[in-house]
């Protein structure tokens, strides 16, 4: 027994002489994530002292000059506001909606409007309701079954996907562009269940676009909740001919300046070569933007703040990008590429976090077969922390327009489960994020950064999807 | 691109025709869990119509009788009761604490008794505190330095573990035994620091035991919220000679008769190897006892729900067992195996769930380095539901009394991050539970237990650790 416990404790001591400097760094930076991490203090204040920061409004001013303030604070090499010119989109008073089984006898529903569309005329609009599955199936019910009537999307997020994500890429072309195909068959509106897996009473907004519709053409379109849905839809089997009012003061503004924050540390010995890592300062206006995409914002930061509290100097130069207008239009994402092109910076890497601040498992890679494989080799790195995932797939929509360059784009995939429980809704909050889960995201994100910025990535390789 | 387009078409049937029977046989298990599911309604019965089921309680009974009805309903070969005498320990009226900074100048903090604990005097308990960081430091402090004073156990869980469950194991020498070690240095009473990585206002209970100190020596013992273990061991540096009060009415009772609730299918071909699936009915008195353990009790009763309704006949029989009594005695779990050892029931494999409904990441094994090598092979077929760990280690308290047969042990090992948030206080509650991640843990249990049974474990092979 003595002998076998002796032998243990050789062994042990072993192990810690054996283990790697890159070992060693992934333990610095995840020991300081999980007892000295920033990020859950940051996006406390974001979200409860600031809130929802739809592009356009005093919030998103408000948080544009506290990250630029907190980055200032950790004594960067160089902190700056990038201006950019945002859509604002207003939402006015609350959305009011109703089920008129017969004239009198009505039953509230809850709906909020989708954000960029149109207002519904003052008296709200009242109109018998068409349900389907899908824009698809419009052209099956042709205009004369359409015209006139407020068109239901009613497909459900489909369930036996494990990824959540997935669900959603095969039901939001409904919210998308649902109202722009409706009003081609001379629809008066158009309601679209909620995009959650969940029977619950929160209506989710989130974008849509009217494509090339001519503004008199346009036709107000709202989100109702997964229960409101389900009980129209149960409604209209039991008499076709009920009738839905609904009735929203939304309103779009001119563009308004606003900014992406950006901080950076110079590189080392390849100052011209930039890696990035962000996420999206603005949110919708229903809840305080936690996980979308607070979190995102506040772990970027603090990959920046990880590396240098644990003494390392990047090689190459480290760029933390909060981008502004994600949510509708793009605009922080699209101004980033458009200067980077402009100067002729060269970007090697990417990351975005913009999958919520739940537990991470993994990485998505927008790269190459050479590059997935090259950064494959360091996955027994990240096992100690539970990270598995490293495959191809979705990188984020912010750094997407880097894409031209030669590099790596790539995204945080966090557990993907509680997501849209929560996204573009009222319960997107603050409460909902746990500490461990933000800042094991946080380390997560800074581990790759290091390795990338210490391996380099391999050039000149195409990405392929 | 349109010939590209036929040959991915090409591909995808091909890859659907080479799907193994294993394959077909997990997605349908995880496409009825995601579905129709029954695991959150009955987990929403046992929650939020039942509540807490402490043992010996009403609630405990009326959840012995649901369960039962509904294994009854489900069509099994047999469901019964197996009768089991349990302790029953009472928490009375609410409890209650402050800190005393002067006379008259009082805090008040929340605390909540120990399971098992004794009652403090009618009037409470006034004393001076001794803050240590474990068991260790009494004997360095001794009899001079803590006698009459209340001992206050204010090591915190170690935050950079990333398992959440080992740093829960470095921490609760301090609630179980402290009370028991710090009596025999003359301590007037303990308070524990509660056993969460949170600072939060919530108490958590837990067992103690006094080991063999006589009834007369027994000191009254309570765990104290994080941040009330904070604010003491501030004031307490700022002034070592603050008071501390507390008063608890709990009770231990005679024994009560309770039941392990059970229900199984007959083998087909091996119906006297016997596969056990379980978690624990009981639960404490403070939450609704949601994720420990109402979560593995649904979750195991999915687990032969799925397999009947999927069409697979198991070969060998097929128990869930629900045991009772876990949290303070662990009398279910030994009488089942004592039970089992008279019948000469021969057990080849037992699975529980007891470590909440949250996204399940794998298994721990308490197995033969051949039995882990064996189950590793299934490996690749649990990588689409994002299950990665199968690894040695802790399998669950109520089957481990099985461990001298020659079988296979093992626990559903889900995210750990947010357990202990919730464990064992008021906040282990229905709505902190997500239905996917609950069904996904079921599904994952389901379709290991498949596997076990179609391709048997390897017998004759000792368990080491």
């Amino acid at each position: 027994m003595r002998t076998s416990l002796l032998l243990l404790l050789f062994c042990a001591s072993t192990i810690v002489f054996a283990q790697s400097e890159d070992e060693k760094q992934l333990k610095s930076i995840y020991d300081l994530a999980l007892t000295e991490g920033q990020g859950y203090d940051w996006l406390n204040h974001l979200s409860n002292q600031i809130g929802g920061r739809l592009s356009g409004s005093v919030q998103a001013e408000l948080a544009v000059d506290y990250t630029k303030a907190q980055l200032d604070s950790l004594g960067l090499d160089r902190v700056w506001l990038q201006p950019v010119m945002v859509p604002k989109w207003v939402r006015g008073t609350p959305e009011f909606a109703f089920i008129e089984t017969k004239p009198g006898l009505t039953t509230n529903v809850p709906i909020c409007a989708l954000g960029g569309s149109v207002a519904t005329p003052d008296g709200g609009i009242k109109a018998n309701i068409v349900e389907v599955k899908g824009i698809e199936d419009l052209e099956k019910l042709g205009r004369e079954q359409i015209e006139g009537k407020i068109v239901f999307y009613n497909r459900p997020m489909e369930p036996t996907l494990i990824s959540t994500f997935e669900s959603y890429s095969g039901c939001v072309d409904q919210r998308y562009a649902g109202a722009a195909e409706a009003g081609k068959f001379g629809a008066a509106g158009v309601i679209v269940r909620s995009m959650t897996l969940r029977l619950d009473d929160y209506p989710h907004t989130g974008s849509m676009s009217y494509g090339d519709v001519a503004v008199a053409n346009r036709i107000p379109a709202a989100a109702i909740s997964t229960n409101g849905a389900e009980l129209l839809s149960a409604t209209l089997k039991l008499n076709p001919d009920i009738k839905f009012y609904f009735k929203q003061n939304c309103k779009q503004f001119d563009d308004v300046q606003s900014y992406n924050v950006i901080g950076e540390i110079r590189g080392t010995t390849h100052p011209n070569e930039i890696m990035v890592v962000g996420g999206h300062l603005d949110s919708w206006d229903l809840g305080d933007g936690s996980h979308d995409d607070g979190a995102g914002c506040v772990q970027s930061m603090e990959v920046l703040r990880l590396l240098k509290e644990t003494g390392y100097k990047p090689k190459r130069t480290l760029r933390v990008v909060l981008f502004m207008n994600e949510e509708n239009g793009l605009r922080g994402g699209n101004k980033y590429a458009e200067v980077a092109r402009n100067k002729n910076e060269k970007h090697v890497f990417a990351l975005e976090s913009d999958s919520g601040g739940f537990t991470p498992r993994g990485f998505s890679f927008n790269c190459s077969d050479e590059n997935l494989k090259h950064i494959q080799q360091w996955k027994g790195l990240f096992e100690p922390y539970l990270i598995h995932m490293f495959v191809k797939g979705y990188s984020g929509a912010d750094i997407r327009p880097l894409m031209d360059q030669d590099l790596v784009l790539a995204g945080l995939r966090p557990d993907s489960q509680r997501y849209f429980d929560h996204h573009h809704a009222e319960n997107d909050t603050f409460e909902h994020v746990n500490q461990r889960e933000l800042q094991l995201g946080a380390a997560t994100m800074a581990s790759l950064v290091y390795l990338i910025d210490k391996y380099g990535t391999i050039p000149n390789t195409k990405i392929k999807g």
